[in-house]
C-alpha cells in the first residue's frame, strides 16, 4: 500500500482493528491546503511585515570617518554623525520610517550626574541636526537616557548609593527639551522612575515641542538580553554589582 | 534646589507656570517602592523561573567520545551516546526534568523516505536506551521528525516534488512507536501533516504505549530562527529554494 | 490672539469665565501628532491594503473578443475565454493571488433546472481550463451557482413553485466536482440550502480532490446591492416576486 | 432518484460509500424552516429598520427654485432654502426624524480662513431658520465644517501649508454657536482638531444652548467614498495634493 | 435666583462652600438633550416594538359561537373553533405573525395518560385545521402538552405517583407528529422531560415534517404566575399538593 | 412496551429506522435527577428569596385611622399616618429590613412647583418621624419626588410647559434634606433630571447627613406598568398628554 | 481639633499645605454607609448561607452504640449504624438535605484490592439501608473510594507498585453499583483514575439506577488538608512515601 | 480477564450490550500520564510555592524572654522583643521576605482611644526598630489598628456608642507615620474606615515616608475564623455583643 516503506523498515507497528485513516481522524478538514501554493498563501496570510514596521538603531560615536564593530552585535557598528547621515539617507531610501539613535560616550565626558546630556553640543544632538538638515523626511527617535552619560554607568543621578527618583527625572526631563530643540522627533526615556512620562509631557508642551511624541519602552526585566546593548553604549564595564532596579548600593542601569 | 544639577548644564527648560512635582504626577502612585530592596522585589514577583521549566536538549551522533561543537550555537556540542549519557546525569543532578535529543544522522543513511528512522538500532534510539538505563528519573523527549533522515532535508517523504501527506504521517507513525518501544517518554512530531497527532495516538495506544505522551510544536512559520538548528541536525546544506510549507517542488522543512 | 479671525466674524462668543485652552481640554493628549507626517502615519498605521488582499472578477460569455460593458458596473465587462486569459495574465502580473469567475449564459442554454452547470464544456469550466493554461500561478475560484443557469433566475430547482432543498443540494455538488476536475482551486457555492457545504467537502474528497477549497459567502440579507450582479450574470429580467430566500410560489435567488 | 437529474448531465460524480444525507450532515438542523414563510420571517428577523433610523441630507446653495443635480450622486440635487424647505416638509411627512444640511457656497465668498462660515445670514443658517419655521418638528443637524468655506477646500486654517489646530479650533467653536443661534438642534463638527468636541461644548454651554447636541463624525480614513461628498460641496477641484489628514504642504481635507 | 422657592419653603438647606451647579456635577453632560423631542427620541431610541415580535395566544374549547370569559385574564376569552377563526383572521389583518392555541378539554375526555391529545380530530387540531384554511399566511403554534388532557393535571404520565419520564416523552412525540400533521408549523412542548426536544425532532423528520419547528418554553420555575394559565385551561382545580417539579406522590404541572 | 397508549391513540408515530432512545437522545445525561426530591432540589438551588430582600411600600394620606383601599393594587390601601406605624411594626416583626413610603397628598395642598415638598410638616415627614419613633430598628425609605405634590402631577418645576432642570433639580434636593432631617435613612429621588443625585449628596454631606443614603431608580421607560403607582398618589387624573419624558407642553412623570 | 488625640500622643505628623478630609479623599462614597445597621446590612448582603446549602458528614464503624472521638477532628465521632440513624434524624429535623458517609473499616477486612467494598453488607451499605429507612427525606452520599478498603490505603489497585487505571475502574464501579443498590442517591468515587465517571454512569444506567446522581469531587492536590481525614477513615498509618498521585512505586491515595 | 477481582465479589454488575471501556470513555485522553512520575508532574506544575510566597508572623508582648503560649494556635507563641529579633534573625535565614507584627497590649495602657498606639516608645515600635537593627534585610509590616490598644476591644474611636469615621482615621493615620518613623516598611491598616488609605499615604508622602507601602486587609466579613486572632492580641474577653461593623452600640472588631 505505501509504496515508500522501505526494507529497512524493521518494526510493524499494530495496527488496531478500527485504524482510522487520516480523513477520519480529520474529518476532512486538510489545513495544508490553504498552504499548498504561493497565491494562498498570500491571500490567506494575516499579517505582512513591511519596511513601514521597522525602526534603524543607529549607534552614535565622535569624530569623522569613524566606524567601529560592535563585537555583541556582528555587522552593526558605531558611526561618526557623518556616516551616520549616510546610514539615515540609507534608510529613507528603503522607505524605513524612522531611526532610533544611541550614544557612546567618552569616558571623560562622563560624570556622576551625566550632566553631558545636557549639552546641545553632544554627539546626540548634533547627529539629530545633521540628519534633519540631510533627510527631513525620515523621523527621529532619541533616547533620553541617562546611563551613557554617567561614570557609574546607572540610568539615574546616585546620592548615597542611591538612585535618587525626583533629580533623575528632573535630568531626563531637561534633556529631552534640549533633544527636541535639536529636532527630536520622539523622546524615548529608558529610564523607570515615577512620574517622568508627565514631566517630560509638561516640560514639551510648555516650551512649545507640542508635536514631539514620547515613545515608553515596555517594561523592563532583569534580563540578560541588554548586554549587547550595554556593550553598544560603553556600560557594560561600569556597572557594579547585580542589575535588578533597586535604591540600595547600586541603581537601576537601563 | 536640585544640588545635583551640574554646571554644565548649558540649558534650562522654562518651567510651565502650573509646573507639577513628581508627586502631582502621580497622584502619589509611586510603583518603585515595591522594587526598592530584595526582599520586596522576592515578596511581589509573580513568577519564578526554575529548572522545573527547562528541557535540555542534546544533538547525538555516531561515534564514541565525540563531542563536536556547533558553530551557529557557540558552547553546544554534538554528542556520541556515551557522552550523551554523562550530559543526561548532569541534567538529572541538577533537577532538570526532561531532554529533547536531536540526530545528526551520517549522510551515507539518509535516503528519499528517510527510513533509517525506522531503524530500532538508529543513533537516537540507542540513546534513549542508554540514558533510560542510566538515569531512569528523567524524562527523554524525542524528535519524531523525518528532516534529519532525509537526503533531500525536507520533513516528509517527497513524490513528484510534493510533501505527501498521508504517507509523510504513517512514516512518522511507526517512528513515533519505535521511539517509544525504546523508552521514549514523550513523543514530538515536528512535520506539520495533517491528521498526525491523532494518527499516532491511535498507534501508540494499540501497541501498548498509552502513557507515552505527545507534544505538539507550536505553529511554525518560515522564520530565519530555524537556521541554527538546521546546522545542528545536518539539513541546512540539502534544502533547496525557500523553506515555506508548500506542495510544489520543494517541501516543508521543519 | 488670533490673527486669522477676519473681519467679517460679525459674531464674537461670549467667551466663559473659566474657559478652557485646548491643551486644558484634551489634557496635552494631541491625537494629531503621529498623524503629521509621511513617516509617521506610517509607523502607526495598524493596517495595510495589498495586492495579496484582493479578488478579481471575471464575468465570462461565449464566443471570441468578446467585451461586452456591464450598464450597471462601469468600467467592468464580460469578456470571452480567450480575453478572460488576458485578463487573468493581467491579473497575475500584478501579483493578485485569485480570479473569481462568473459566467452569463445564453438563454437558449438556461432551464428549469440549471443542467448546463453540469457540462464539462460550459464557458465557465473552458475558462478555467484556459486559465490554468496560460496562468498556472494565479488561483481560479469558480461560483457554484445555479441562478445563471435557471430559466426562472433562482439558485435551486423549482418543484411546484418551492425551491426543493436536496436536490438543489444534489446539483450544485456535482457542478462542483466538475468545476474541480476542469482545473478551479476553490468552489465557491452561492445558495443558502441547508446542508450544501458538508455534501460538496464528502463529494470532492470522494473524487480525489482533497486539495480544492470551499469558500463560504457570508450570510445574504434580502439586499438591494445585489442589483449589478443580477445585471452582470443576466438574471435580473428572470426574477419574478421579491428576492427573499422563501419556499412558496418564489425561490431564494442569490 | 433525482428526477430532476437531465440528460446533458455527462459527469457523475463518485458516491462515496458512506455518503451522507443532508439530514445527516446537518444533523436535522435545517436552518431554512424559519425562512420558509413571510410570518415566520417577520417573527425571527432581529433587526428592523425603520424610518426613526434615517437621517436626510440636503445640499443648500443660494437662489430660489434652484435644483441643480449633483453628477456623482445620481438622483441628489442642491437645491436653494425655498425647495430645502419643501424637502424638509416631504421628510417630515414621512416621519424622518432630523436633516442634515451641507451648503455649497459661492466661490468669491470663499476665502483663506472660510469666514463666511461666521455670517448669520449664509445660507446654511437661513436654511435653519427657514426649515425650523415651516417644520418646527423635524430635528436640524448642521455641519460645523469649515471646508465649503476655505478657498482650498481644507477643513482648517492654513498658515505656512499647515492646518494649524487652535485657531482652527475657534473658528469652528464660533461656527457651532452661530448655527445654534440660527436653531440647529445637531452641532457635527467634521474636521479633526484635537479638543474641538470640549471647545465646542463649552461655547455652546456658555452661550445659552445647553440643550444643543453635539454629534461625532466616525474616524475618517483617507477614503475614495469621500469623492461624491466633495463634489456636492464644490471642494473637489480646490484641493491640492493627496488628502491625507497632515500638517505641512497639505491640510487635511474632509 | 431660584424664583420658584415659594414661601412655604420653612428650611433653608445650608449652601457647602464650593457648592457645584448642575453643569459642574454633570460635566455638561446632559443626558436629557436626546430626550427633549420626539424627533430625537425616535433618532436614539434602539428598540421598537412592533406587530412583528407579538405571538396571540388563543385558548380553544368545544362547541359553536362560544365565548367563555377568563376570570384571572380579563378581556381573555375561551373561544369555539369558529370565532378562533375569527380572531385568527383579526390577527393576521393585523399583521401578528403567528397564534398560539391551547385547548380547554372537557373533564369527560380527560384520563389518566391524556390520551385524548392523539385524536387527530380534538379540538386543537380541529382548530389548526380550520385556521391554516381561513387564514394560510398566518403561523400556528401548538402546545404539545398532556397537562389539559390529563385527570390530574400533571403534564405527564403518573405511575406510582411519579411522572415516568420516557413514556411521557413518547406519548408528547406522538401528539407532535399529530399536531404537525393537522397543520401546526411550530412545536411546543412545555413538559420539562429529559430528552424530549430530541425525540420530538426524530419523528418529525422521519413522518415528513421537517420544515415544522420546535419552540422550546424557557425554565420553568415554580412560580405563581402559572396561575392564570390553569384557570385558562382548566387544571387549576385537579392538581394536588404543591406545583413542584418532582417524582414522587405529585407530578410537575407546567 | 409502553403500557400507557391507550385504545384510543388512533395515530402511530412511524418509527424511524434507527429511532433513538432517550438515553441515546441525552447521552444519559438526565436533568431530571436533581429535581426528583425536596432534599435534591433544596440542595442544587441557587437562589433563595428571603425577608432579607424585601421593601414594603407604604401609601400615606392625612387623617386618623383612614384605610382607603387603592383600586389598581387589589389588597395596598392608604393610610394615615398612626395606622402606618402599625405597619411598620408589623413589617418589623416579620423582619422586612426597610420601608418605602409615597404620599397621597390632598389636591388643595398641590401646587405648580410642588412647594409642599418643603414643608417638614407634611404627612410623609410626620410619617418619618412617627415611624423613626415607634420602630427604630427598620430602614425607611423615602420618594424625593415632585409629582405627588405638583398640580399638574408631573416630577418638575413646569415654566412655559417645559420641565425645567435646573430648578427642579435645586427643589429635589432641598426635599431630601428635610426628609433626611425627618429621619429618612434612603432618599430616593424618581425624577430623571440631569445632576440630581450629584446635588442631593453635596446638600445631604453639608447639612449633616453624610449616613444618609441615595438610591437611584432604574431607568424607566414609557410604561404602563406605572399606571397603579399614579393612582396610588393621586396623579392619574392631573397628567394630560403622553407621558414620555419631554420638554415642551408635557412633562416627564415619574 | 481632635478631642481624642490623647497627652500621650507624643509625635504630631506634620500637616500636608493641601491637606485633604476624608470627603475630599472618598468623594463622598463613605461606603460604611450601607454596613451602619443591622437592616441596611442584611438588605445589601448577596449571600446568605442556609442549611441547604450543608452537607452532613458522618464517619461509620462497626458494632453498636459506639462513638468514638476522632482526634484531628474535635467534637467529631465515628458512630456505628444505630448512632448514625440518631445522627440521620437529628440532620433531618435540623433540615440538612443530605449527608455523606464513610467507613471506618477493620483492618482485617481490609485486603489489596479492597474487595470488602463490594460486600453488599459492609457497614457502608448497611447505614445507607437503616438511614433510608428510618429518614427516607434526607439523601445520602456515599464515597465510592477504595482507600478505606485496601491494606495499603491507597485509592486503588496496586499491581507492582502501581495503581493500574482499568482494573481500579471496574472495582470503583462494581462498588458504585452495590452503593445505588442500597439506596444511595448520590454516588462520590474519590479516586482521580482516567475514565470513572463515563464508567460509573454506564454501569447505573444499565442496572436501572438512572435517578442515581454522580458528585465529582473538586481536582485534589497533594495537600497537608487532607491528614484529618485519612485519620478519620484509618488509613494514616498505612500510607507509604509521600502523597503525590503517580505510578510507581506508591499509588494516588483520596 | 481482571485477575485482580476477588473471590469475595458477590455482586457483578450487569455489563451493558455495548459496555464502553475506558479508551472510549476517555477518548484516550489519559490525563494521569503527565502525573505519572515525578519528572513530568514537576515539568508540568503551573504553580509554585515558594518562600518568597510566606509572610512571617510575630506577636509582641512586652518582657524579656517571654514566651508565652497562645492556645487557640497550638506552636505559635508571643514573644518579648528580644526573643522577637531572633524569630527575625531564624525568618531571614530562611530567607522568609517579610516580618508581620502584632501585639499583645497590657490592660493598664489601654484606654478609651487606643492612644498608646501613637506611643514611639510602645512595644511595637520597639520591636521594629530592634528587628531593623539586627536583620536590616527582612521587611516589617506594622498592622497600624486600634484593637489591641482600646479598652473595648474595636477597632477605632467610640463616641456614643459609636465608632466615629473621621477620628478614627486621624488616629491610625497618626499611627502609621509613627510606626514608618520607627522603621515599618509596609503599613497594614486593619480597621474599614472611609478614607483611611488616602489619608494615610498622603501623611507617609508629607512626613517624608513615600517609599512606605501600604497594605490593604482583604474584606473582612463577620466571620469565626478571626477568633484565635483576638485570643492573640488579648481583645477576646473585651469585646461585646456580635462582631458585625455597625455604627451603634458596638463597633467594628477587625
Amino acid at each position: 500500500m505505501n509504496k515508500f516503506t522501505p526494507a529497512t523498515n524493521k518494526f510493524a507497528p499494530a495496527k488496531p482493528a478500527g485504524a482510522r485513516s487520516v480523513d477520519e481522524i480529520t474529518g476532512s478538514r486538510r489545513l495544508r491546503r490553504m498552504r499548498k501554493a504561493d497565491w494562498s498563501r498570500r491571500l490567506v496570510q494575516e499579517n505582512q511585515l513591511s519596511v513601514n514596521d521597522l525602526i534603524w538603531p543607529i549607534f552614535v560615536v565622535e569624530g569623522r570617518q569613524v566606524r567601529e564593530p560592535i563585537a555583541a552585535m556582528p555587522g552593526v557598528y558605531r558611526l561618526s554623525v557623518d556616516l551616520a547621515v549616510k546610514e539615515a539617507e540609507r534608510a529613507a531610501k528603503l522607505g524605513i520610517p524612522a531611526l532610533a539613535t544611541f550614544p557612546n560616550v567618552e569616558l571623560s565626558l562622563r560624570d556622576e550626574t551625566g550632566s553631558h546630556i545636557l549639552d546641545p553640543e553632544n554627539v546626540i544632538n548634533r547627529a539629530t541636526r545633521a540628519i534633519k538638515d540631510a533627510v527631513p523626511e525620515i523621523g527621529i527617535i532619541t533616547d533620553a537616557a541617562l546611563d551613557p552619560f554617567t561614570s557609574h554607568g546607572h540610568d539615574g543621578i546616585l546620592r548615597d548609593g542611591i538612585i535618587v527618583n525626583d533629580e533623575s527625572v528632573e535630568q531626563v526631563t531637561a534633556a529631552a527639551v534640549i533633544q527636541a530643540a535639536a529636532g527630536a522627533d520622539i523622546i524615548a526615556p529608558s529610564d523607570m522612575m515615577d512620574g517622568r512620562i508627565g514631566a517630560i509631557r509638561d516640560a514639551l508642551d510648555t516650551n512649545g515641542f507640542q508635536d514631539v511624541a514620547i515613545m515608553s519602552y515596555a517594561t523592563k526585566f532583569s534580563s540578560a538580553f541588554y548586554g549587547p546593548y550595554r556593550e553598544a553604549v560603553g556600560t557594560a564595564g561600569l556597572l557594579k554589582g547585580d542589575k535588578k532596579t533597586y535604591y540600595i548600593d547600586h541603581a537601576n542601569s537601563d
